[in-house]
């Protein structure tokens, strides 16, 4: 049978680009999320999570399924997978969501993180400390993005305070600091076939936790390449995993270290819409359909800045020269991932002062400076 | 005001790829179509051009207005802009519309075209013969498309028969056979504050009257360019245009002469979703709403293939590498354009043997043989 409608659970912006690279391939899509009008309603029937019979007017609606959103959840999952297809494969959601397993499975695939323990009690905590000295970030193990879910524990005198905040939430993981470079993110994906692709390294920079801008290929990873492929291809094959898997890694003295996995198209692969033969998304579709993977050849060096909170004027961000503008269709809102815009001149030497042009214009530079240097 | 919906006449492959392109940049598109689902609904709401108060609500739809069939009736346009704006203008439409129209425009601004008399009777069907010479192509000055309404006429004694057929179209043309070694089209885009960009020269190969393949740019044609991007430049600026034109153009021994104008984006621009750096769709819709233009740099040589009657399997097209599948969600039907296919190797020496693979594939090659050899 040929897939011709792939459901999506949720329905932001990441779904809104798959539906997008799915279109010229004939595949509908359909989406579960809580508000009809979301940035995917544009492209797909949205059937509402609140609805009755929501899961099963969402599991009717389409052939095979995907997601968008990690937190998706499993008990959800459950029920679709008694009658229909998930790619990717429910076991990568449920170490995705759990922080204990994640690590686990690193350990396993002998893909290095930093030093951890599993925390549950006030005891166990403290424990850690002595274990892995200070400072140590405590997360929850489940739930959390962005920064939110974490207490940095700095001083034996914050122990009593971090199990106070984060204690109530039962399972948790206490992580040694790394001392990194930079971050980067690895970005492949897999077919029904086990075919594995990989796009090139993305150097992530951030401001109060949020992504500012991705620039491809991450410079100087020549090196670092191989080591993040061979790390993404053993996650994707110990998971039998089907679509687009994203690894975070810190870049240290010592190598690379996994931070997480994200088991879904990522905004450090934005790029690759315009920079990359194939993008993300429609390779994402391409895996999910069962369909042969395309190239993940970069065609240019490029960098994505997110627009955050506030859009700027359309008008000033196209008339930059090689600039790709994307916007989600959602209202302004503090700290909101909004739209991004693909930089990718013909010559690669005005990537620094293109970055520097949108720095005026964005009215949320982020972590874009007049002092920047971009060397790809 | 910032333009959020455009209004396209059609409802087509077109419309649907205009669509596409505005998506991103959170513009929004309605149709005006007969057929409410038609390859653009996907994108947007489709106002029947058969419903009670069509029109009325069409123009209600939208802020302002654009076309992807030339053939868009003038009578509707007429209401149209009594009280909203049509791009490209009132005027490019009606004369792309009469070819008699059209070819007084292209010796008014200096554009060589082939010989031709304006017919409307035997005895004037008779002395452009004379005046001509045969063979010469007899064809309805309105109507008509992919050698529809028109009779070649290779003998004197076939001029009562030609007349036949097309005289009681009343208003005819005889145009001189143009002695040509290839066919090639230019398409520009022109800003509403009067800028204008040019992609590069496509090659147009065609099978039984209908576009099989383009080649970006049109192998030798680096004289040939400024020739046609002067004549398109002529045309747009006289005609006040907004949005994206095409010219197609036959390369003779007495240079480029022009064949005609389509007030829209082309079949052999298809090829700039990927092989430019701002697709002629995208560049319409900013044309369209005021925006500034994009970049019309070719990045990599291309040929786009067009997908004509049948599908052929998805799974073949993407194995193939660098190819990009452009379904239009159209049913089979044989002659119709149901999609294309763009070829975009990183190594342009691998374009021909692209195209000998794609003529194994495709149900209806077309053009492409195995013979075929691609010199860009």
């Amino acid at each position: 049978m040929t897939t011709t409608t792939i459901g999506i659970f949720g329905g932001g912006q990441l779904g809104r680009m798959m539906a997008q690279a799915a279109l010229p391939l004939n595949i509908k899509c359909t989406f579960f999320e809580a508000k009809t009008d979301c940035p995917a309603a544009a492209l797909g029937p949205v059937i509402s999570t609140e609805a009755n019979n929501g899961l099963q007017d969402f599991i009717a609606s389409a052939d095979v399924f995907s997601l968008e959103f990690e937190n998706t959840p499993l008990a959800d999952v459950d029920v679709l997978i008694q009658n229909k297809s998930l790619f990717p494969p429910r076991q990568a959601l449920a170490t995705a969501q759990n922080r204990l397993l994640e690590k686990a499975l690193f350990d396993e695939l002998n893909i290095p993180v930093a030093a951890y323990r599993a925390v549950d009690s006030l005891a166990s905590l403290k424990q850690a400390v002595v274990d892995l000295g200070l400072p140590i970030v405590l997360k929850t193990a489940t739930g959390g993005y962005d920064g939110k879910g974490q207490f940095v524990l700095r001083e034996a005198d914050q122990i009593e305070q971090a199990w106070a905040e984060l204690g109530p939430a039962k399972s948790l993981i206490a992580e040694s600091f790394v001392q990194f470079s930079r971050e980067v993110s690895i970005i492949a994906v897999r077919g029904q076939d086990g075919e594995v692709r990989t796009w090139d390294l993305a150097e992530n920079h951030h401001h109060h936790g949020i992504l500012s801008h991705s620039i491809v290929p991450a410079p100087d990873s020549q090196d670092l390449q191989p080591v993040a492929q061979d790390y993404i291809t053993r996650l994707l094959h110990h998971l039998n995993y089907v679509g687009v898997l994203t690894l975070e890694l810190f870049v240290t003295e010592q190598g690379l270290y996994a931070n997480e996995m994200a088991p879904r198209v990522h905004n450090s692969g934005h790029w690759s819409i315009e920079g990359a033969v194939c993008s993300q998304f429609e390779n994402h579709i391409r895996a999910v359909a069962g369909l042969p993977l395309g190239s993940t050849q970069t065609i240019r060096p490029t960098v994505m800045v997110n627009i955050i909170g506030q859009y700027p004027k359309k008008e000033d961000v196209l008339a930059l020269s090689c600039a790709h503008l994307h916007l989600y269709d959602k209202s302004e809102r503090a700290g909101r991932k909004i739209g991004h815009i693909t930089l990718m001149p013909l010559d690669s030497n005005e990537l620094t002062s293109l970055c520097i042009q949108l720095a005026r214009i964005l009215p949320e530079p982020l972590a874009l400076t007049e002092e920047m240097q971009i060397n790809v």
